[in-house]
């Protein structure tokens, strides 16, 4: 594609209303163009990217063994009033009526369509299992729509649905689904966890989310960079080993902090780093006070504790527990205050050394608190909340603690959907039941906003291979000088024999003077450079120049094409 | 793929709504279902065809150099404003308003989207010729929606713009986007003509409408089989040429034919063809009396007369014009009644022959009334309604007078959004002009209805090779004699090889009879069926089919996949 023709204006200011770098980016290098509040045009750059993003899926959903269709996107709501989601998107969906005062709405998602379609076509368990999916607009009128691409109102996503006999049925199409979303995510150029979820309104049991990580990203997760260990901040684990060893210190010893009933001011005043402290965390354990130890500079995530206690229930303490309480001190308890039902107690506690505690009374601490010899501990549990550092529960390697944009997600739907819309089938014996559902959901237009979030520098986009709009950026650098004209058919004859091979060329014939031709190269992205200008000609080669990793070379003019094959 | 997982249930019964033949075949087909009035999903099969048609738009729109974008489908209303279309389209457009009260349409086309875009973008003469495109949803809240897809209120739409200094710019891309019209077509096996159109809401001057011939189109048109004529039954002329040559018949006769004022009465009164009576209309002209003249068998075409005297205008006397012109014997008006301004007839009047007219005095009529000794004609002009068989006005072959469905549509829109939306160059001496625009439609979903108008026979679709979903349908016919495995091995290798040969093939590997098979492959239509049975499987052969012409012949099992690739 010739420059001179193609659809592309590239600005060299960044736009005021960008707030992330992809929204910047897209929007300078030509790739969209707002029409209204987060409501995009596709411009023919970004409308490449967008197109071979839906054909990665398309080919992995196809592989999967998931059947293309199209679902409208004006939908009756009649539809979404049986499965009660008419309410549950509330403002969040966009609504409508025809010139007969019918009712429809914007299909924010499909499960009703599909189901109640799937439900006129089949009834029998021998048409099972099912999965289907489309690629098509959604929409979803957002509060504050922002950030370009990533919280749009308008943007293209891939929705699969899955029917099933029984939920053992279901698991298998879903690991498949999850394997398949693995290669795409992959063959974007993502960095990317799937984290087990928690559902929104869609309803429904198991779920994963696909985080890509970004910093502009809207959830923060934890995962690890040496296997595809992932969580929600809230269940992650670190991996700990409790130690059976009981420290030798000396004996414990009883110290004055008066006015001191926090971590911080402890340590400052001994001198010591918070973690040496024990952090002593008073709750109620249905009815009965209840102690939960971490080390001092570690937080108790409320989570974990709830699981590690459940089915009982644990509340932290607050004012009037301790009123109601006063043999626990607030601010000063130890690990062996009396009257506790349970001590239970992070493996980080079981470390073998003196800790610097409370002492069970106001004003007061001890050192050397040993774990086997001072206090005990009723149950080990993960209590705290993961930090950037801490050991995979998995590998052992550092975890990470990042901020994703969630670019897939997989539900085990349960039957929530085929009960509201009557997809039953018949089984051997005759019996009826509601089809056991899953759904899975990749934002095509949001992984082009990830995609940029993790691969651009500071001049630009740096594509990668499988996303560039064009394989290859020829730039034609013919100047001023006597060579010009020779360096212009130069140019024209590698574009000529890149196209003829089935390179897909951006071809920069412009007349504009190279600092132009350059800085919009960088901007653009395309993985691949190359340099047709005089004093190359004059040598016989163009320069080739990786845009991702800065790297360069040459090329004979006469093997470019046998090089880029 | 195998059947046993395509998501497809055919049905036996022509749906109760379905009121054309293509309607009807791809319910039945299980390519399309209807979600509500006029809005349909696309089912896997049906999805198949959807997308090659848009694939064979995508590549001739890329080869004409029109590029590919998205623009939105969600779009402000006020642009639609600042066109004046919103008023214009009325009804017919779905409209909708954010959270936020903004107003929005669901795009029924996208002149003011893009115009707007290109104003943003594009300024000066060195920026055009521009020809963009996208393929997207498109709505019209039809008052009867009806015809499935031909008259569907949600349908996939091809919709281009160009954008271009002047006219003369304007007509090389509208010619070049008309022969890629040409070609799309063809490539998708229609018969289609383009006819000289008359603008609709989108306005604009030159426009010719691409109909596919089909008895259920919406629009008569004349065509030629033999060459690439077609026209509006409004504009449509037969190719005639004036004899000069005065007939040699004995003197004119006079007849009394009491209460005949009509053609046909008289006609039979003196047993004679009506085409042997000289048919003469009384018209005002500008407010004298004139007379057009044609055989007695054909019809004025309104619109030829008032092109034939214009500028004059020309209406057709009624009632009280006769009671103003007592000297025109309303009924027996002959060629040369006395007082008359004007006698325009058309070339077929120019036959030398004696003819039987009226005799200017009522319940009278002459025969061997001769052009050129009896009476005079002033004006020769193409005044009759074209009808099947007339030669061609190019090549003298029969014209067909058919229905046709629009599915293509090329318009010169000059500058009417340009002006509207503000989308202005420089030119070279730095004043400011509106582009000039064209647009260009397609209507991908409209495209499988009229295929399968033009494709099917009472046993269901046939479709063309290039939109076929499948290449080949493989049916597997084990039966329950003692070869049944061997023939589903047979089968289960057949559709192996092709599939790795690269070959689409459908395979009913279903536990159904051999009479549901062969009625679904005839239904679905793929060109050709690979039959393999007990007996051909003891004979090394597979029985093949094609669907359309019915003919068979027999492959040996060994050279099936050389055969088909």
């Amino acid at each position: 594609m010739r420059m001179s023709r193609l659809f592309l204006r590239t600005l060299r200011d960044d736009p005021a209303d960008a707030e992330i770098d992809s929204h910047r980016l897209l929007l300078r290098a030509g790739c969209i163009r707002r029409l209204s509040s987060g409501i995009y045009a596709w411009l023919p750059v970004g409308q490449r990217v967008l197109a071979k993003v839906a054909q990665i899926v398309r080919e992995e959903m196809d592989a999967a063994g998931a059947q293309e269709m199209t679902l409208p996107i004006a939908q009756p709501l009649e539809l979404w009033r049986e499965s009660g989601r008419d309410a549950a998107y509330g403002p969040l969906m966009f609504r409508l009526q025809d010139r007969k005062d019918t009712e429809f709405c914007l299909s924010p998602t499909a499960e009703e369509a599909i189901t109640s379609i799937v439900a006129g076509e089949y009834s029998s368990y021998r048409d099972l299992p099912l999965n289907v999916y489309q690629i098509n607009w959604k929409y979803r009128d957002e509060l504050r729509p922002r950030f370009g691409l990533l919280r749009a109102r308008e943007f293209l996503m891939k929705d699969a649905y899955s029917f099933h006999v029984d939920a053992e049925d279901l698991k298998r199409t879903y690991r498949d689904m999850y394997d398949a979303y693995t290669r795409v995510f992959e063959r974007c150029g993502l960095t990317f966890r799937a984290v087990e979820g928690e559902a929104g309104e869609i309803g429904g049991d198991v779920n994963h989310e696909f985080m890509a990580v970004a910093a502009v990203g809207e959830d923060d997760f934890v995962w690890c960079k040496s296997c595809d260990y992932a969580a929600n901040v809230e269940v992650a684990r670190r991996g700990s080993q409790r130690v059976e060893r009981v420290a030798d210190r000396p004996a414990r010893e009883r110290l004055h902090t008066p006015d001191m009933p926090g971590i911080v001011a402890v340590a400052e005043h001994l001198g010591v780093g918070t973690g040496e402290l024990l952090k002593c965390i008073a709750f109620d354990l249905d009815g009965q006070p209840a102690i939960a130890l971490v080390p001092g500079d570690r937080e108790v995530n409320p989570v974990a504790l709830a699981q590690a206690v459940a089915p009982r229930t644990a509340r932290l303490y607050d004012d009037d527990d301790f009123a109601a309480h006063p043999e626990l001190a607030k601010g000063y308890i130890g690990p062996d205050a009396a009257g506790v039902a349970l001590v239970v107690a992070d493996p980080l506690v079981s470390e073998p050394r003196g800790w610097v505690t409370g002492a069970n009374e106001v004003d007061h601490h001890v050192r050397d608190a040993v774990l086997g010899r001072d206090f005990e501990v009723h149950q080990w549990a993960d209590l705290v909340a993961v930090v950037p550092g801490d050991p995979c529960p998995r590998c052992g390697s550092p975890l990470s603690v990042d901020r994703g944009i969630e670019v897939g997600q997989v539900f085990e739907l349960g039957t929530k959907y085929a009960e509201a819309l009557h997809a039953l089938y018949t089984d051997e014996a005759g019996d009826q039941h509601p089809m056991v559902m899953g759904c899975y959901g990749i934002g095509i237009s949001r992984i082009v906003t990830a995609v940029v979030e993790e691969h651009h520098d500071d001049d630009g986009i740096t594509w990668p291979a499988a996303l560039a709009p064009y394989a290859v950026h020829l730039l034609s650098l013919p100047g001023k000088g006597a060579a010009a004209d020779e360096v212009r058919a130069a140019a024209e004859r590698v574009y000529e024999e890149l196209s003829d091979a089935g390179i897909d060329v951006l071809y920069d014939d412009r007349d504009a003077s190279p600092g132009v031709k350059f800085a919009d190269a960088d901007l653009l992205g395309m993985p691949v450079r190359l340099t047709v200008g005089a004093k190359g000609v004059a040598r016989g080669i163009v320069e080739r120049r990786w845009r991702a990793s800065g790297e360069q070379d040459e090329l004979a003019l006469d093997v470019v094409v046998a090089a880029l094959s």
